[in-house]
């Protein structure tokens, strides 16, 4: 694996990939701090045939904190994430600085209007309009023919897609399977943050999820009981702040009274400790 | 000339000559009644170099047309623009369809929020967000190394620039110069729009910055002196509905109060019967 910095470095590396033949480059870009959920987006990334050259890029990108969000906090750990892209196959890590990425008066922006408008968009102004402004960028440089991107940010996911379609750029977008700790916990960069206290709590999230799940498998198809029943999960393991807990489309993450023609989609954000954290699962 | 509309048929045109051994694509986007303004931009992008196949499209932006501004009214004339392209050498001409670039649901859009705060973005909110968001779409499905723009949108190339630059486009910009009539009316599709009586009215706009610039010339350095002089020859050629007249920094678009140091660009924008003429010159 090579680790490249610059945008142009990227792009000879990329280049030399197609020239020798490589036909199909995926992406994962991440955050870094990586964990086993990563380590499946790129095995999602090389499986099935997607791509024979995967990309993987580690960029802390600060337009999607909010003033008072973790950007300065954030863990960074580039060693042990070189360390697990290589183990994972990575064929090329790409770690740009800030100013790679956002040059000397840097003042455009790429937003998806519907798709962020509720959940983690209401509570986190200006989060999309980051990711989705960074994503292009990181697109616009990799050129990659399939990206991948985990189901647990599920309205990032989604707004992605929407964003690729929309700006009629040629890639695949394709979501990875959120992973799991044994216990039902969604891996997350920010688990590093929850004490020995925290953990059992923030089970809390994943089983009002499955308790919702469980309930619409028996028959249950109006959404506040639904809800209800997994508020109540959520008490129970004593998840107090909770920033929402909603049932929705699962494409246009429009809310739903009652579940039944499309796929429903169950997505929770809460604290837990210092952490803020999401999950969401088919419900 | 082949003429394509979808965007698959534009890709796989693209992608052939690029297999043919063409090394650089040149791209002009427009948005028909095409003049011989455009016939320079063509020539641009086939001149130095520049491009060995040209890509040129027609596309009547609705996104970037106000409610009360005159998107139904905009003059429409795909044959003559047919064959005015293939006389002026382009290989291929894009005729999207409104569907084609704004698929069902689409909702993202590119904002450049400096550059376009003043001058025409005031006076036109909405316009640039539509201009930079299908021209990123168009970019994206042209995927062109050079893609040229009149200077007369002077405000518009500046965006672009920009965003070519922030959203790490591989995308050379090129402005290509005002092509004007003899007695110095810059060229526009809605100089259409101006009768017998308004066509020596609209003379105005040329000469006021011809006048800003003889002052600048003779020595004058204050905005408010050479501003007052344009403004002068505008209602002396009984242009009474003036939009602005600045004198800005001619990159970054920031108005000026003493001209020296940098680059200085005069931009004028006023009605004209029932023409909206704009008009810009080095000052």
């Amino acid at each position: 694996m090579i680790t490249v910095a610059r945008v142009a470095d990227l792009r000879a590396r990329v280049a030399e990939a197609r020239a020798a033949g490589r036909r199909r480059v995926g992406f994962v870009p991440t955050m870094g701090a990586l964990h086993e959920g990563h380590r499946s987006l790129l095995d999602v990334a090389a499986g099935a045939g997607r791509a024979d050259f995967v990309v993987a890029s580690v960029f802390v990108n600060p337009t999607q904190f909010g003033p008072n969000e973790d950007f300065a906090a954030y863990p960074r750990t580039p060693e042990a994430d070189a360390a697990l892209l290589a183990g994972a196959g990575a064929d090329l890590l790409w770690m740009p600085e800030v100013g790679d990425l956002y040059p000397d008066g840097a003042q455009t922006f790429v937003e998806v209007t519907e798709l962020t408008k509720g959940l983690c968009g209401a509570r986190r102004p200006g989060h999309f309009r980051g990711v989705a402004t960074v994503v292009a960028k990181l697109f616009a440089a990799v050129q990659p023919d399939v990206a991948v991107f985990g189901e647990k940010d599920w309205q990032q996911l989604q707004t992605l897609r929407r964003m690729t379609r929309d700006l009629l750029l040629p890639i695949e977008i394709v979501g990875a399977p959120t992973v799991r700790e044994a216990d039902g916990l969604a891996l997350s960069s920010r688990n590093r943050y929850l004490t020995a206290e925290d953990r059992p709590r923030a089970l809390g999230l994943s089983a009002a999820l499955r308790e919702m799940k469980e309930r619409r498998a028996a028959g249950e198809k109006g959404a506040a009981a639904l809800l209800a029943a997994g508020r109540a999960v959520l008490a129970a393991c004593g998840v107090e702040r909770v920033d929402y807990l909603e049932l929705v489309d699962a494409e246009t993450l429009v809310p739903l009274e009652t579940l039944g023609a499309g796929p429903a989609r169950g997505l929770v954000a809460a604290f837990v400790g210092k952490a803020r954290l999401i999950d969401n699962a088919a419900v």
